[in-house]
Formats: structure tokens, sequence, C-alpha cells
């Protein structure tokens, strides 16, 4: 597992937009006019289920940038394993800076510990085989580098972050450039020496023309654990091998014994459900 | 239902940003490699199941920003209902270009259209009933306005966009407040007469005790059919009644047949699955 | 009157972009020529003129980020009465902090406290009767909150924040629509049940026709007193009734007479004189 | 006088922000309701008061940024004087756009020629004198650069723009540094050779120590109309001339005749009432 | 060599921050004094010494936002060798636009040529061996992906473009981490599968122990040639070889003689000095 | 010489944008990977040659962003000579974020200290006589009012900061405006009282014609020493003369002896290559 350090050079000015998306102009108009302003409260958020948790920086920042004296109590980090009715964090300071600040803080903490969770049930699955977890581009805009963190707090590991960081080769890419042979020829002469290489083979006969060449990863795109199975054996320890498409917690684990490094799992940040944690106030 | 207008104004720096995220600064090192640049493609987005659209302003908007002079021919409209197979926008142009746009344009495609998707079918529960399914404040952080929409676009309603828009008492606010005479008390002389007041209740006593005031809506807040079909009674009309909690695609028809006016639900925009589309090239 | 609160989260950007209008890049060249760097200062801001205070956070903020050391004794909040002579804020800190951050810190103050000590005006005249005075969306462009604010400071209410936080309709919204009726249906259908809804109308016959639908309020423009106190009587408390047009400290009295709830005045913000406080160094 | 040359780079992203402060993440709720989108409408923008019109850039992109496809007919530029009735500028397009930018196109358009037409009234006072109207750094946060434009365009001068274009050495600067000599031995080391050097003084005596240095402007602070006669007698052309400090349509002109370059009025910036346009539908 | 592919997505808003940068509020004054706004000219941008020309997107874009209007013929492209008097880019529009955009041109086009051709001298002293020259992240901050494109321009390849691009462990690392043996068992664990790893060595008996583990790529840092030569035995194609230190155009034809894969050269983004290009009008 | 007051308005979003800029969404990898996160380190900042420092401010807060505990003990000032081995800044903190922080510092550190070298070389030449060196807008963009400053810091002066900030009249500009008389007749009528008046001449004859006019600079383009000695004596302490064109630290001396005011250099900012400086942990 890829060790799951924060993004904190990111944090303060995602949760400012955050805040800003949620405050508008006029602000919390409700605690504005319901309140004197110089109430206090103490309250926790605790899980209402079984999971993982991540975001727990995103969430104190909320509270502190609209309160910078709130006093905080944390119980948990990014990466814990809790129950239901576990406390995650403990809050105490002025009533209408928190309420203002609550649901930004619970949306990003509910959304990442969803990630890290699913991500958890899917590593679970596949213990004691060589696979492990790994997520995808498939994230929903803005919001990338914290999921792809919380992924990491679930015991997963990073694919790349972004068109940026490794080579990737896909079909189509093969079919504009004429070919396995083409494509790989070109890599070798206008890919950077630091960016690592990954070709997608859909059949084992694109697999053998692409072993002629020297290849980081490949990505054995959609198929079944049999074809898997020999992909590997193909394949010999000569590049990373991950699996794709067709992923889910039911068959994961027959993917998984099939010997692959990596499976990789789009709906870890597609379609993670939330995680429920909620405030409750004393 | 309200309209599905876009938010044209936000989609242009939204799509900039959703690209910078994915390209970083050295930008599609794929393309870059395995590409002369001259290559040009053409290509469909496809629905692979049933369900709604929603997000094409933002699927365009990011093809157009890497390449002004991209050919979209546009089959489907946000809000249409697709069937697997059906084509929602067919694309011609520069291969670079279209394959360094691609998943931006899908990440946001994908996911509106899950939560037009997941709303229809809350909406198809209710038919013949008097309800309104409607999202809250439970977004992901970055995306409300776009999830709001979405949300229209599958036939729902939207809450309040944020804590600016309306006046929502929650029963901490009662609680700091010293009761439910003291909170609505002070919103009557400190609330602006532009925006609507509703109050959160737990139970009838509740109900009983609020409706000695003058409010705008009623939020009935985990309470069972039976209770709920009493407090719509009990309301007669005089405000708005919103019903909450416990709210899934098994439930909410009975919830439905209390006879309340809305009934939110925070999962459209908190743990809608991914719609499933995909751009075939030809 | 809403209670004043001030808009915190928009308080340190919106200073710094001030600040980054007047130092541009090669900062205060006076102070950096004259000065060694070393020099000490201590100073009051006074009021030169009787009125309401409005600002002072960013006032506050404007000092504090040139020079986080300052020292600032606080003597006056937003919304006191002070007069001319008063002390507002005392400062003590390096001179080339202080003077280089002067400016910005005065024209927020001035400004707002202007558009406070204009609000109290008005307030005054209408002191008596059951009208509220309120804003309206005639602001300068980017100051909107602050302007918004700065009418609470002064005793008044705010109008609707923006397009997007309440439905008001026009005369034009009718004409396009095809009539009171057709425009009602479809706000009926079409708008959020969490958004106040509004209606302009320019004659009783008017009124009279929008009265057979639901609204929460009635915009009552450029009538006469006489028709004012008609058209009150006419909706008989169903709806909230807003007088606007032709209205200065002259006229509002008479206006206010005639029993309508509001009289929303654009001078207000966009054109209410600055108010006189200097800077004076011991 | 300057020219009027618009600040074309600044204008993209002040309208951009403007447009997002008035239509927040919801856009114009009431014309999503109340249109069907498909409406067309034509108007005009006419003056309803006599004065110089300033801000029709800022207008322009405002309508243009929400209709692309907008057409206008612009009848008047920055600086046309104009009469009650006269059209400014035609629209035709689409009515749910042009009712969504209408009011950031007015805010601007009335605040700007409110500042032009102010100005103008004072040019007009000094008319037959050495004396040019200029304005101040007591600008309104954000609106600089534009409020600055507009004094050009009613006939006046701008001072400097920033305290990073020209040095001025007010009483407290003089104060810190220890005198006259001091401050001004300083500037003669430490000032860049391509920034003019101001000087405060509120004294004859001041002025006479004052002009044993090269400087390029005095600015004579709240002198009487017969001291400033005998001050400009006392520079006789060694330097810039300025008056400052209770100037108003009243005074002026006798301030005017005593001979001075220059008269810096603040009121041009920080309190020009609107001047009144309305766009009036067909 | 890597392709030259230009960051487009990243074009418009630096040349909009650098005019911003150049203009500030007041834009420029010179030209909106001097000119009537009218007057139209026509130039050419030329070369005045031989060299290598990057930057080519951004001088345009420059001319372009300041003037939609200008036309201009593009006659050389990032990449080219030209020689002294060769033109670059020939320029026809409205003088005002054109001399207010100039400076911002030539200066984004001077220093990317600068870095070309800084590069392109290196690279010549390369040819016939095995090595490839190479950039590091010892670049001007905000430049960084112009600079990394303008190395490729002139044949050299891109090091990793940041810290998130690639795992590059220094000495300090094994330091920290206890040693060799330890650090390259952490990145086992802990490192994504799409990154690339590689580590630096001083001595070929750190090397000898690096070997001993799977890695991408060595940094040989500061060694002389005939060591090179004899690390490059040792790892025997087993990795990347990289030699940096002490590089520079006498040196580096002897490094390359030693048969490293790549030499890292940090002057060609450092200390390139200005390629020479003039705008001269006809 | 003008001081050397560092921009602190600009430091906190600078630093924040470049180390964006290097850490991306993914951060710092390899630290992430090879570190626990819980090992400290101890270093200095050592200067590798002889020269000028500039720019501490901006490495200071790289390395407090990242870690706000780090212990920094400041040894050096900007402005400080230093020799190769003396101790400019003495760090101890947190090893991640220090390794994280590093290069953004040290690119800053030794990019201005390279300009403040330079510069000071240049300086150091034209001792003794009249002349003062002084940069240009031949700057790399973004960079600008760092550089500038670097300027100052090594004993230089800054021409103007921006085309806001004084009026440059140059060939071009004459040429369009039809001549001398004609532009500089434009100039009194349509600049600010409060900007520098600076016109370029080519030629003894271009300089006689401009005197008949007052002008505050005269910029003595590709005058060989000899002409510029007469054109000082034409000039006779009526305007301040500026040499450019040529200029090196073979000629600068040369230059300075016709005992011009100022001389320009282009250099200083767009070809000053970088002064070495390293972070060596103890």
């Amino acid at each position: 597992m890829t060790q799951s350090t924060f993004p904190n050079h990111l944090v303060q000015s995602a949760v400012a937009a955050a805040l800003a998306e949620d405050l508008g102009l006029a602000g919390d108009i409700t605690g504005d006019a319901v309140l004197s302003g110089d109430e206090t409260m103490s309250g926790a958020i605790r899980a209402r289920e079984n999971g993982v948790i991540a975001g727990l920086p995103l969430a104190i920042e909320a509270f502190r940038q609209l309160d910078p004296k709130i006093e905080l109590t944390i119980a948990m980090t990014d990466g814990s394993r809790v129950k239901a009715g576990d406390t995650v964090l403990e809050i105490m300071g002025n009533s209408r800076r928190i309420l203002a600040s609550e649901r930004v803080a619970l949306n990003y903490l509910c959304h990442l510990s969803g990630i890290a969770s699913l991500t958890a049930k899917f590593v679970e699955q596949v213990e004691g085989t060589n696979a492990s977890i790994c997520c995808t581009r498939k994230t929903l805009p803005g919001l990338r580098a914290f999921q792809k963190y919380a992924v990491r707090a679930g015991g997963g590991q990073n694919h790349r972050y972004g068109l940026d960081q490794a080579i990737l080769i896909k079909d189509n890419h093969i079919a504009s450039a004429g070919g396995v042979a083409q494509v790989l020829e070109r890599v070798k002469h206008h890919a950077s020496h630091m960016v690592r290489v990954e070709i997608e083979v859909d059949t084992l006969e694109q697999l053998l023309e692409v072993m002629n060449y020297k290849v980081d990863a490949v990505l054995l795109d959609n198929m079944k654990p049999a074809i898997l199975r020999e992909a590997v054996e193909l394949v010999d320890g000569r590049a990373i091998t991950e699996a794709s498409g067709g992923v889910n917690l039911q068959s994961v684990k027959e993917i998984a014994k099939s010997g692959v490094d990596l499976i990789s799992v789009g709906a870890l940040t597609h379609s993670a459900p939330v995680f429920d944690l909620g405030l409750d106030f004393l």
C-alpha cells in the first residue's frame, strides 16, 4: 500500500471554496436570524456504521476557518477502522460558527470515508492473493487529489494521478498510430525516461506482441479469470500485470486469484456511497 | 418540477479547472508521445444502460476547450431518457485533443447522469401521489450547482442551494435559542422578507406548537408514514410539508402516500452511482 | 431589522484584493523612500460628522494584513451611532505599514458608514409607521455583500441578495410570458418551494388580478401614497406589501404612512455619499 | 485632459465576477421559472437625465457574456454628453439572458456615468481658468481602474493610480522623517528617477522651505483662495500646484481663480450619485 | 527526444497574467497619451543571432489578447533553427495595441528561445554518443511548464516535471531512512506502480549496493568521466544511467563519452541567457 | 540607490503558486514513500560563491508554508555580501516537509541572488562616476516585482515597473505620431501630471529638437561614449540622461565616464546566471 500522506497544500483553498459555495454572499441566514451570536455548544461527530475514516484534515479545516478558536479533540486518524457509535471528532465552540461549517465538514468526511470504506471492502476480498486494489482517473472533477488519498487511506493503491504522470497506451492510441509495433517504437523515442509506460491489451495475441517490447506494465482489459491466469504466466514477471473491467465485490476474488499484481476499480471514486457520520450535540 | 436551465455562467471555469486537474503541467504525455498530432478520429458517446442524461454542456465544453474546431453532433439534451446503446453525442476531430479531453467530459457526464437517473427512479415511485422529490445540501464540495441541476434534469426539485438562500431551523437552533417560541419570535424580527422559513419537527407535539406561528414549511424528520399522515392533516395546507430521513427506493412510495408535499433525499447527490456511458471510436 | 452579522468569510480575500489594487507591484514607493522602516506611530480614526459606523472588520483586516503585529483598540462596533469627534479605532504600529494600509481601510470604512448613515436617516423618517426600509440589487459591482450588510448596520432590511435568492416577477416577465395568469401558473409549477415569490404591479387593476394567486409579496411600483393606501387595504395582509420608486428623504414618510410593510430605496447602495472619517496621528 | 482609453484588459474578468455575484449558484431563478427560454425581446438603454456617459464597454460585455449572439446597436460612446431621453444602447436578443444581465450592465453604466457627469460639472465650473480637475485615491475598493477612467471620460485628469505610481509626501511622512529637509534629502537618494515627487504643504512657510528643493508638484492642502494665490505666485512655475480640501461645486470656481494647475476632488469617486439610465423594452 | 507539444491549456491564463503585470490598472499610459488610437503599423520579429526558437504560441497569444483582429504571419515554428536576420513572425495591426503587447511577447519568446538555444548547444556536443541532455527541477517559479517545453524544443529531454511525477531518492532520504536497504525496501511497499524510481549515488560502492535492488534509474552525482564509465559498466543496462554535477559546454562531451544515458543540466532552465530577438517596424 | 523594501503583499500567493507548481496533486511522492513522517533534520543554506543575497523572504515563506513549526535562524539579510561558505539560513524541522519545500526556496533564492550579484558587479564598475545602474521591463513573466527588488538589493535602481508607471516615448511612437514636435505636444495635453516623461533619441540632432520641450528624462540609445559625452553636455542638467544599448561589464565603465545619470541594463533581469547556494544537511 502507498502511504496515506494528506495533500496538505491543497486543503486551505479547497475548504475556503467549499465554504463559499455554501455561504454565498449572505452567509448562514438561519444562524444569523435565530441565534444571538454568543451561544456555545459542544458535540461529537460519530460513525453510524462500520468502516474506514478519511478526510479528517478537511473537516477540521472547515471548522477552524469559520472559528479559529474552536476546541477540537481528534479521536481517530484517517485510515482508522471505526464501528457504528465510535466518536471521530469532538467539537466545542461558538454555535453559530459550528452550525455554519458543519455541513461542509461532513460533506467531505462522509464522501471520503465512503471511498476509504469501499476500498477496504475490496482489499479484504483479495487478502491472501498477490493483488493490490487501485483506483482510476474516473474521479469527480475537483476532488481527485482527495479521492486518491482516500483510496490509500482504505488500503488501496493509486494508479496515475493524471494524464501527466505516466503513459498509458489504450486501444485508440494503437489504432491511431497504426499498431503495437509503431506505438511502442514511438514511445521509445519520445517518452521521458522518468515516466512509466503501460499498455492495454484485450487478447493474449496482443499481449504476445507487446511482450516483444520493454514496457513497465500491461493492462489486461476485460479478460475472464482463466485468461488472466494465462496472461500472468505469459508475462512471467517481465511487467506489472493489471486487470480491469467487470470488477465488483463479487468478482474481485476470482480475478485476484489469477495472480495479477493489480486490480483497478473505477467505482472506488465514481460510485462509492457516502459513509454515514453525524454530528450529535450534547 | 423546477425547470432544468443549465448554470451556463459556471461552465467555462469549472471545465478549465477540471482539465487542469487532469493535465497538470506536462499535459497528456501519452498522446504527445505516441501520436504525431495530425491524426483525426470520430466517435460517439453512447449510453450503456437505461437512464436520464445530464451534464451535456460540460462534456461539450471540455471537448471544445481543447479543440475549438471539433465537430459535435448533439443527439440528446439534458433530461432525455436514453436506453442502452443510444447515442448521446457524436464527435469528430483531432485525435490527440479528443483523447486528452475525453475523461473530463465523461467524468462530468457519467456522474451527473447518475444523479439524474437515480432521481428519476425516485420520481417514478411517487407518481400519482402529491409528493415531489427534492435534494439536500449533502452535495460533493465544488459540484453543488451542477448536482442540483442534475436533480432537476431527473425530474426532481431543489431544496435551498445553500445556507444563504432560505432559513431552515433545526433542532440545534431550537435548543440553542431556548425553544420553538423563542426561535420563531426571533425569525419574525430578524429574517429578510424575501426568504422562506422552514422548521424541523420530530414529533406531532412539536408540530402543534409550531403551527401557532406562520412558517412557510415544516420539515417532518424521521416520522413513520402513519405519523406523517397525521402531521399532514394537522398542518392542513397552512404550510408546505416535507418528509426526510430513512428515504430509499423501497420506502419512498409509502412515505409519499402520507400526503406530504416534498420528500428530500440526500442520496441523490451524495451516493448516486455513476451512469454508464462510453466513448466508442468508429 | 435583520441582524447585522458580518460576512467574515469574504473579508480576507476582499481586503487582499483592495490592497493589491493600491500597492501594485512596486508597493508604497513614498513610504519606502522617505522612511527608514523602523519608525512607529500611533493615531486614531475619528468621525468628522454624525452618523452610523459600518465596515470596521474590513478596516481592521487591512491594517492587520500589512502589519500582523499592529495594536488596535476598537472603540465602536458596526451599527454604533457616532458624533463628530468620536474615536472609532485607535492604532499603534510601524509607520510604513500603517501609511500603506490607511487608504484601503478608510475607503471601506467611509463608504460603508456612508451607506449605514443614509439608511439610518431613512429609518428615522419612517419611525412610528409599519414600514421597514430595504435595499435593492442596485449595488456597486464587487461590493454587494458588504453594502447589504451596511444597510443592516444602519437599521435597514435586505431585499434579495441576488437573482438566485428569490423570485421577483417584473413587468417584462409578465409581458414575455403573456400575462399575470400565465406567469403565476408557471411559477407554481417551476419554482422551488424554498424561495419566496414577489410580483411587481403598477396599478390597482393588476393588483386585483394578482391577488387571485398565492404570492408572498407584491411590489407596488411608482404608486402615489393614496394609491398605496388602497393597495394595502386590498391586499389585506395576504401578502407583504413593498413600495418602490420615487423614494427619497422628503417623500418616504408619506409613503410609509400608507401602511406598506417595506419601502425599497436604490439610493442606499448606489448613491450614498461617503461618511467623513479621518486618521489623525498623535 | 488625459485621453479616455478604456482599460480593456480588465473588462472580461471584472464583468464575470459581477455576474457571478448576482447569479450565485442557482442563477436567475425568476427567468428560469417564468420564461420558456425561447422568448426574445428588444429594448433600449436610455438616459433619464442630462449628463455624460461612461462604462459602455462594461455594459456591453455583461450582455455578451450571457448571450454571445445578442445584437447591440451602440448609439453613444464614453464621454458623450446625453440628454434625458437619449438612447445609449439598443439591444435585441433572448429574453432570459437579457433579463439576467441587465442589472449588472446598468450597475456599471449608472455608477460610472454618475462619476463622469459629476466630473463634467466640476470641469464646467473651472472653464476659463488654468485649473484642471483631478481625482484621488479615495475610490471604492475593486473599482479604481474604472472609476479613474470615468473621471477622464468626464473631462477630468487622473492623480496617481496607486501608491506605486508616484511619490506623494504627506504631513505624517514629514513628521516621521524629522522635517522637510530630511524627507526631501531621503527622496533624492532613494526614489526612482522615473517617478514624480509631490509634497503636501499646509502653510506658506512650509511652501517656502519646500521650494528650496526640486519637487515636481506641491499639494496645497486646505488653503483659502487668497492664500492659494500667494502660493501660486511663490512657486512661480517651478512646480505644479495642486489645491485640495473643501472643494465642492460652490467653492471650486474661486479656488480655480487662484491660478493653481490642479484641483483634486475626492467626491468624484467616493460620493458621485448614480446617473439615471433605464432599460426600456419595446 | 521527447516531442515538443506545447502546453496549450496553460497559455491563456499565463499570458493574461503577464499582460496584467505590465499594464497594471492604468494600462499603457504612453500609447494612450501620444497616439490617437487609430494608427496602424506593421513589423517583424527577427532573430539577431543564431539559435533555436521556442515560445511562439505565447507571443502570438499576447498580441491576440490585446488585439483579436491583429494579422500575423508565422514564419517559424518552435524548434526551428534560425540565423541572425531571419524573420520569425510578421505583425500588422493597431499601433497602440501592438506597442502595449510587444514587451510581453518578446519577454516570453527571448527567454524560451534562450533555453532552447542553450539546450541545442549541449545536444550538439553529445552527438554521436549514447547520451541525451535533460533538464532538472531548477526552474524559475511560475515558468516550469514553458521552460521544460523549451528544453524539448531545443532537442533535450525532460526530467520529472515535479515532486509528484516520479520518485528520486537523494542522499538525505537515504540518511533519514537509515540506509539504501531501508529506503528501497520502503519504496517497494509504498510507491505507486505507475511511477518510476531513481536513486542518487555518489560512489561506486553505493552503486553496487543499489544494484541489488530493482530501480528504474540511477543518478550518478558528481562523478568524474572515468568513474562514470565504470558505473555504466557496473549497471550493465539494468537501469537508466544519469550523470549530473559539474556539467557545462566544456565538460559535457567527456561525460557523454562515458556511456551514460542521460546528462542533466540545471543551467538550461536557471541560467540560460536570453536569445536576442527584436521587433522591427517597417 | 532606491531602498530595498520587499514587496511583502505578494509573497504569500507567489510562494503558494510555486509550491503548487512543484507538488501538483500527488505531492512529494518520494518523501511520502521513503520517510515515515516523523524524522527531523537540520541543515544550512550556504553560499557556494561570492556575491549578494536577495530573496530570503520568499525562501523563508516556502519553508513555513509547508511547516509552520519550522525553526529558522536567519544569518543574512537581502543585500548582504556573502563569500563562498557563508551560512545564509539555518533550518531545523520535519524532514518530509523540508525536503518538499527545499527546491522552491532555493529556486527563488538562487535566481534573485543571481540578479543582485550581477547588479552589484555593474555597480562596482561605475563607482566614482555619476552613473547609477538600472533595470528595464525585460523581465521574466510573473517575476517582475521580485526581480526589480533584487536589482535594488544589488545596489541598482529601478526603471519604471510597467507600462502604467511612467511615459517612455520610443522611436515607434514618434514615427506613428508624426515627429517629435507632435508627440511632445500630445503628451503635454494628455499625460497625467503625476507621471514622468522620458523620450528616446538616437542622435544628437534628435536630442537638440527634444530639448526644446520640457521632458523629465532622455534615453540616449546606442550611442558611443564620445557621443554620450556630447549629449550630456547638450542636456546640461535640464533632464535626466540615461544610456542604453550595448552595455556589458566590459563597456559599462566607459559609458559611465560620459557623465550620464543612468545606465539601463536588460541583462540584469533577463540573463543573470543563477547564484550558487545549496542546502547542506548536518
